[in-house]
């Protein structure tokens, strides 16, 4: 199977799953081998006390783009460590967007940042990720 | 006002704003200056394509224990950098606690790790926040 | 005095006080308000029990660049919270280069990502750092 | 052999090579498996333009103290991710101590926790840092 099917066929599998990512609202924009771009609107139930989104919900979304672009060259592939810095805040109606780039991929390990901006393409948040590779292949 | 006082009315005015850390569902076992002890259960819409929780429940978790903890001595206070260990998965049904604690808490920042454990006891995570301390009080 | 000149003026005065970065041989390439490019050589006294650089090594070379990037507008910065993943050994001999850049500053947080790169353009570290910024500027 | 050996055996031998961790002058006060403390002087040639101990310097020693701990196992294990948050500074003639604290430990990653205090006993640093756990054993 080529690259590019294989990453978009292993990604809709998990998408389709992963209840959290639907319960956000995530959409995917783009799928390609170590790579992924999504969307997502902060809603009023994703506010904390300060009635910005809760610190949670931008790591939730980057999180998934880095599940997705570490599992899309088909090996099952789990988080071991991640940091995100919280740049700018985000309100309700905010329409966020992530960008998975994939800084290294070796046999065992993956390194990725991913970049979330808002609608004014403004940067609200860096994630940085380190997720091991599994042996184990996505069954597709 | 005592700390201890001021600490459990900061947090208790923080959680009742806090809309998403109510849909977590998270639980407040103890608030005292500078700490905090909290309690959540994994549902069926926390979990993702493995059918494990989301890194982003853990996250979340973590993140609101920051948030108390950090505010509890009555300055408004915001994450910049966050980082998180994920050690154990996470099923439908577990039930994870966080410990919040004070590391370091000079005039502009403050360092706390939160250490997640599930209800063997069992390190699920280890988290570790960094916030700036405004010069904002909170009006309670 | 222009933001250029004064960047190059607060580094060199930085530089020219910073015992360890001249004792791990750190040349400024270029610096900006907010930039610097740094250039370093691999030393036998700089390798670990694996004969290949201590990881200490790539990143006090990223730690200067971040201080430089981060104190260049010419107000006192202290680091906070740093991370570095480490993609590719070194060895003695390999030339290494740093480039930091400016992912956020606001009047108090600045946040840098630093790449750092070997000889035939391979990325070997990356690294995340978090500034305070103070209210001392720097004299000049 | 038993572990206790082992553990003192293979940071004897990553020690007498690491000729960096010599420069350093770091003194092994305790080895055991998955455990290390150790102790080091801040020296003149290890200060920054604020005339304080360059954040590479406490890296260094932290980055040392993860090395040993994770090998001690007598299994080859490489740092993948590693954060520092820099609490307090450190001037010539300070004696500091690292703690190594092994959080979780798996086939193939292991996660520590290394706590840097000064001859005061005051947190002077906190260090995370995961590593990979390679399926090379130490030839002791």
């Amino acid at each position: 199977m080529m690259a590019e099917v294989l990453a978009k066929r292993v990604v809709e599998k998990m998408y389709s799953h992963d209840v959290f990512s639907q319960w956000l609202g995530i959409e995917r924009l783009e799928v390609k081998p170590g790579y992924c771009s999504l969307r997502m609107k902060i809603r009023k139930e994703m506010l904390n006390g300060f009635s910005i989104a809760h610190g949670g919900i931008t790591y939730s979304f980057a999180d998934s783009a880095l599940a997705f672009a570490s599992n899309s060259h088909g090996r099952k592939s789990v988080s071991v460590e991640t940091s995100i810095s919280h740049i700018h805040p985000l309100k309700e109606g905010d329409v966020i967007m992530a960008v998975a780039e994939e800084i290294s991929c070796s046999d065992k390990i993956g390194i990725y940042t991913i970049t979330i901006t808002n609608q004014d393409n403004k940067k609200v948040a860096l994630f940085k990720g380190t997720v091991y590779r599994t042996s184990k292949e996505w069954e597709i």
